[in-house]
């Protein structure tokens, strides 16, 4: 049976199966309409990726608009070259001098001065190394004969190619003259075997140093008077960053675990240390540019980039443990309530000095000032180690239950001895895991105190701030009369 | 007093002075003479730098003779195609298109295949889209009188160098085409400002792309002909290498602990997760490669990558794992040591069955065959784990010495239960926490099990050798005729 269709508007034919049901009858779609609605589909999904695409670089645009700023100085670098010897009426085509300084410009150009600075003077020392072999090469080959001027040549250009090749495997070379070596090899390729007579040559060597020349200059000095990005700088935020994030991720741990509160906000905060994990390549790099820096803000010409890796590996092997520490909560093996709630005061108190301090140095180098009060909570640190060991050892004297518990328990332990189930070991472990986590993690900081001590001292902080200093310590004893008492307590 | 010298050949005058001491006077050196030791001082020092240089470079070629291959095949292709520059007669010199060739082989010609290939397939796409790109506005500009056409060349090499420049920083485009989008500025900038009318335009440029093919193409073809260095291969290997280096390093740590030997050799042999931990720059970028690379040898075209970068990140997560271990095991704290002797054995059969397990994985990656015998030793791993887990519960009924312990001890704890001193929570601590490191690590083992199962699913590794497989099991239960029935046990 064939029917007409409930829509209004729209004709639909439908024919009745024999087991009850309809089937609807499309209308026959042409080839052209199926290549359109193809077509269509490639289009939509091809606007989709460059919208997702588009959206990403708004993102990063807004989260570091200094990179925005970064290719604004790259673009008005390229057009001032690129009109100047556009306009000039030496001009001589593609070919000439005019290409060298917007390749200079194009290949140097980088996003930190250090970097800007490592590849102009790489390129300078290379060029020129490589152009007086090169012109002496070309000379001894094009004084010795027809027959031996090719051999010569290509003898030459094969050893040294191989050679500075190879060095570029070396790394105390790939660290700071990598680009110099590859710009020798082409530059000295070039010059040997240049068909110029030498006197000739020296000309084109003249006139291409200059302009490349022009073309360096024009970049240092765009890149380091309009908002200049040191690599330095970037290094020293970057260390004290991510000792704010270790700071987060420690507390947001201890407390996630104690508290069982899992928002969103404090995972984003817990998970701050594994960009810390990974810090290593992006260190290396900014300290291998910074050495190349001059005197800038806060940093001498001689600042202590090196002390920033020793900080920033000490910073990883406390991220390491921290990364340990939190698969180990995040277990399945969970420890009972009443034995969680008797550590809990102290794992917060620990986590909470531990870092206190961590806090303490992010400040101390973001600063750049020595901080009158690391000493102090450091002690505190330590002081909330023993605290805490001192509570795990009262732990089973209580949960065992043995007759011949000696009572030295504190009033908070109480309410547990009344509960007196035998507990075992197994119950312990992750408690027992935890703290030897914590008290490795406190050992970690100390030792990322060490070296940022040590960093304060190379690079000449400034000494702490004494009145503020002294103010809040005044009123530390204020606060807290007894915690001195019981710290001497602890430690003797 | 003056009086002469001791030594017979050589003279020498003394001067007693008042209170009873000697005073050599020196013979009076001359300028000259102080500045050619200074000189020669300073010569020994250059020498020696040089010679620990050399030493240096020897030790690297020694270590990795593929290293020394890259660059004579760098060396012979560049001498190549300098010499048959050199030989046409069509040369023009320097600014000529030989240039074009020589540097495209400077810079394109890099360790690996895919390597090699990225940066060509970059530099042919940068070049061709800049290139057409770069004719069109020249075209307009050029077409637009005299005093627009300045601007309009200098607005679009303003746009388009920054956005390009913008584009670098999105990771996507940075991973695929960083090279690419430095080439089309170049060309871009280039092109669109050189002062040719189009149609030599044109003929300059199919000139320049014909050489740089030419330059390109002899690069692929030495690369890949002459003992090819394949990222991927690169790759597969690092990722197995680390597996048997963890797999070293967690036995290392287990044996150094319960046996105290501390060779210098196995100290080598523990270190070795060190270079896991900082890996993931490396593998990023030669996974980033690899997908350039022809199929090759037992890798196909569409090879899962990116699966061992999981791989890798799970085996990076494996090794904070052990770090944090390395760190607690050697930390001062020591546990007694009958403590350490009860659980020694469980410890060492969990550490042998882990590393076991990493072998195993290794050996898959590196046959890229399934193993028969993987989900066996995993089944042990956690048997092992349980063992250890069982282990450490029997520790308090003897250790702490109640009226009402539960008798479920085994032989092996015997003679521990004789010594009945009760020990403290602190005691146990260091071994509670190597129990959850170790369990922590058997969980993470059990991870890169997981990703290495699932690249072997996606890149289609070969069955089991079924034959070897039976034969070995059939071994094993003719050792250990108990160790079936003890897993059933221990898991039921």
């Amino acid at each position: 049976m064939v029917m007409g269709n409930r829509a209004p508007n729209k004709l639909e034919w439908r024919i009745h199966v024999r087991n009850g049901t309809s089937e609807i009858l499309q209308p026959e779609t042409g080839l052209v309409h199926r290549i359109w609605s193809w077509l269509k589909g490639l289009l939509g999904e091809f606007m989709l990726k460059i919208w997702n695409f588009l959206e990403k670089a708004r993102n990063i645009a807004v989260a570091e608009p200094k990179k925005v700023i970064h290719c604004l100085k790259v673009g008005v670098t390229l057009t001032i070259v690129s009109l100047f010897y556009y306009m000039r009426p030496l001009y001589e085509g593609v070919g000439g001098n005019a290409m060298w300084a917007i390749m200079t410009v194009v290949v140097v150009f980088e996003y930190t001065v250090g970097a800007t600075l490592y590849k102009c003077i790489n390129r300078a020392i290379g060029t020129f190394l490589a152009g007086s072999l090169g012109v002496g090469v070309h000379w001894a080959a094009s004084h010795s004969g027809d027959k031996l001027e090719p051999i010569i040549l290509g003898i030459s250009v094969f050893l040294l190619a191989s050679a500075a090749t190879f060095s570029r495997f070396i790394p105390s070379v790939k660290a700071r003259f990598d680009y110099g070596v590859l710009i020798f090899i082409l530059t000295f390729s070039l010059v040997s075997v240049s068909g110029y007579r030498v006197d000739k040559l020296i000309d084109v060597a003249h006139q291409r140093l200059s302009t490349i020349a022009i073309g360096a200059s024009l970049c240092v000095l765009i890149c380091m008077l309009f908002y200049p990005i040191w690599a330095g700088k970037e290094l020293h935020n970057l260390i004290h960053r991510n000792l704010e994030k270790l700071a987060d991720a420690l507390d947001g741990c201890i407390a996630e675990y104690f508290t069982d509160c899992s928002a969103g906000d404090s995972w984003k905060k817990i998970g701050g240390y594994k960009c810390v994990l990974n810090s290593k390549a992006a260190e290396d790099s900014m300290a291998g540019f910074a050495r190349w820096e001059p005197a800038h803000g806060r940093f001498n010409f001689r600042h202590p980039w090196k002390q920033y890796l020793k900080v920033g590996a000490s910073l990883r092997s406390c991220a390491y443990c921290i990364e340990t520490l939190d698969g180990c909560l995040n277990s399945e093996i969970k420890a009972p309530e009443l034995l969680r709630r008797h550590l809990s005061d102290a794992c917060i108190t620990l986590s909470s000095s531990a870092s206190f301090v961590l806090k303490e140095l992010a400040t101390t180098v973001k600063t750049m000032r020595k901080s009158s009060e690391i000493d102090f909570s450091i002690g505190e640190m330590q002081f909330a180690v023993l605290k805490l060991e001192n509570a795990l050892k009262s732990l089973p004297n209580h949960l065992v239950a043995t007759p011949s518990s000696t009572s030295d328990g504190d009033a908070k332990a109480e309410p547990i001895r009344k509960t007196a189930t035998p507990s075992s070991v197994m119950d312990i472990l992750p408690l027992a895991t935890l703290v030897s986590m914590l008290t490795e993690t406190a050992a970690r900081i100390k030792e990322i105190a060490d070296e940022v001590n040590e960093l304060a001292k190379l690079a000449a902080f400034k000494p702490p701030n004494t009145k503020k200093a002294s103010q809040s310590q005044s009123s530390n004893q204020v606060d807290e009369p007894s915690n001195n008492e019981e710290r001497t307590k602890g430690l003797g």
